[in-house]
């Protein structure tokens, strides 16, 4: 396990590269500089994993003809707060951010927006799209499904995705509350995170592709699958695989975004 | 410890033996029927702790005068799909089955309905209410906090609610799915439980009053604590932790429920 050597570059650099990267493959400017936006927003955050370096990911996809760089995004069905969207096999980059606007526009007029998507792809970082929410003073909710990577509670194989959620509430005075976060022990990132220092992970964040517990990060890569949220029995595995599974077969879209209007003069939720 | 002898009753014996309680407390009869059909939903579902057992913490509260027995619910804020509901202080058993209804009714016109309630109390089950939105085929969701029973990660000392999460949705030809939890490690009617049968916790459930590890439930009772969903560090308590506290400190009305109506021909959530 080497350790890898750290650059640091401004992020005007970075949005601009990816930018001309994604320009390259014919997405068009103001698609490029959307999805650029959402990649600078993860390192802004200190999300290295989902940041610039996760360019090359999008870029094989494109490469391959696995995405649709121009498409035309579709409402399938819609109601005053809800619409399911088709997604024309776009970027999640760009498709995720257009869902978003929809979703808060209905927000603005119905009280409550939620937007479900089929036929897209990794929108980035959840925590873009709730910031967002937080620009227009709405509480933003964000959800999306995922590779599957992880194991149910006593499972011994990868049938769950990592299925982030993602939620904001503004405050008036305090600083709002933003929670970023995948549904199981520990990210993914702080998988690679740990391979790359040659560091070992603690027990309980996954297991070997054998179904035992292993605190080798190399085991979750090779076969392997990581824990669920609540771990194991003892820690409330059984309360956590319910809400997993509960996400997994049902938000069965690409994503899902719910934005609220927030009321003034009143405590968040109220 | 000494372990309870089980009496089994017909549930319409129990359903109207409740009923008769609360009439007596001057609940006008439709609303005590409404009260113990809720209690009845909890004892059917074998959930016992929030069943007619729990009926005497309500004759509590009414015999003190600390709840109003016919509460006049009002709407203080509305949008097409999101409404603010004073509850009058009524029993939460009579307040949270109307506001339910207001969601589900707004659902039907706007496609979906978010409804917050303060001044309410405990309301029984938060599955009960997600259970209704099934019988009008519509995804149901319900949050309340609680009597602050739970440590945040790392603490010592009581400060979050157990803040129970309910979701159910409809499937099409599978049984829907329901989930009925409580954001700790594990539920207090569990604590209560293994005192009742002499038992001891599992590691991961609590601590005592001095914030250490206990394995003794009387320990948690006795002015100790529950740990939250996630357990401890190791198995992803920070993740849960950051939710508890999005969820304790926003959601600080009685409780909220969202109903959307589900739309047929596509999966439950899109």
């Amino acid at each position: 396990m080497a350790t890898v050597e750290a650059k640091v570059f401004p992020i005007e650099a970075l949005r601009e590269f990816s930018t001309r990267v994604l320009l390259h493959f014919g997405v068009p400017k103001k698609d490029a500089s959307q999805a650029a936006d959402v990649l600078a927003s993860a390192d802004l955050r200190g999300i290295d994993s989902h940041g610039v370096a996760r360019l090359t990911s999008y870029v094989d996809l494109l490469s391959e003809g696995l995405i649709n760089p121009t498409p035309r995004i579709k409402i399938l069905r819609s109601t005053p707060s809800t619409a399911t969207i088709d997604g024309d096999n776009g970027l999640g980059l760009v498709v995720g951010p257009q869902a978003n606007e929809i979703a808060m526009d209905m927000a603005e007029k119905a009280g409550s927006g939620w937007v479900s998507i089929g036929n897209s792809n990794h929108f980035g970082i959840a925590g873009y799209y709730v910031l967002k929410a937080l620009e227009r003073d709405m509480i933003g909710w964000a959800m999306t499904n995922s590779t599957k990577l992880v194991t149910p509670l006593w499972g011994a194989e990868r049938m769950l995705g990592t299925n982030p959620i993602a939620i904001a509430f503004p405050a008036k005075e305090e600083p709002p509350i933003v929670v970023d976060m995948a549904t199981c022990a520990a990210a993914y990132g702080k998988i690679e995170m740990a391979r790359r220092r040659g560091e070992s992970i603690p027990e309980g964040w996954g297991i070997n592709k054998h179904g035992l517990d292993t605190t080798n990060p190399d085991d979750i890569v090779a076969g392997g699958c990581l824990l669920p949220l609540g771990s194991d029995r003892e820690r409330g595995g059984q309360h956590e695989a319910a809400r997993v599974v509960a996400t997994e077969t049902n938000f069965s879209s690409d994503f899902d975004v719910f934005v609220r209007k927030s009321q003034p003069g009143i405590t968040a939720y109220a």
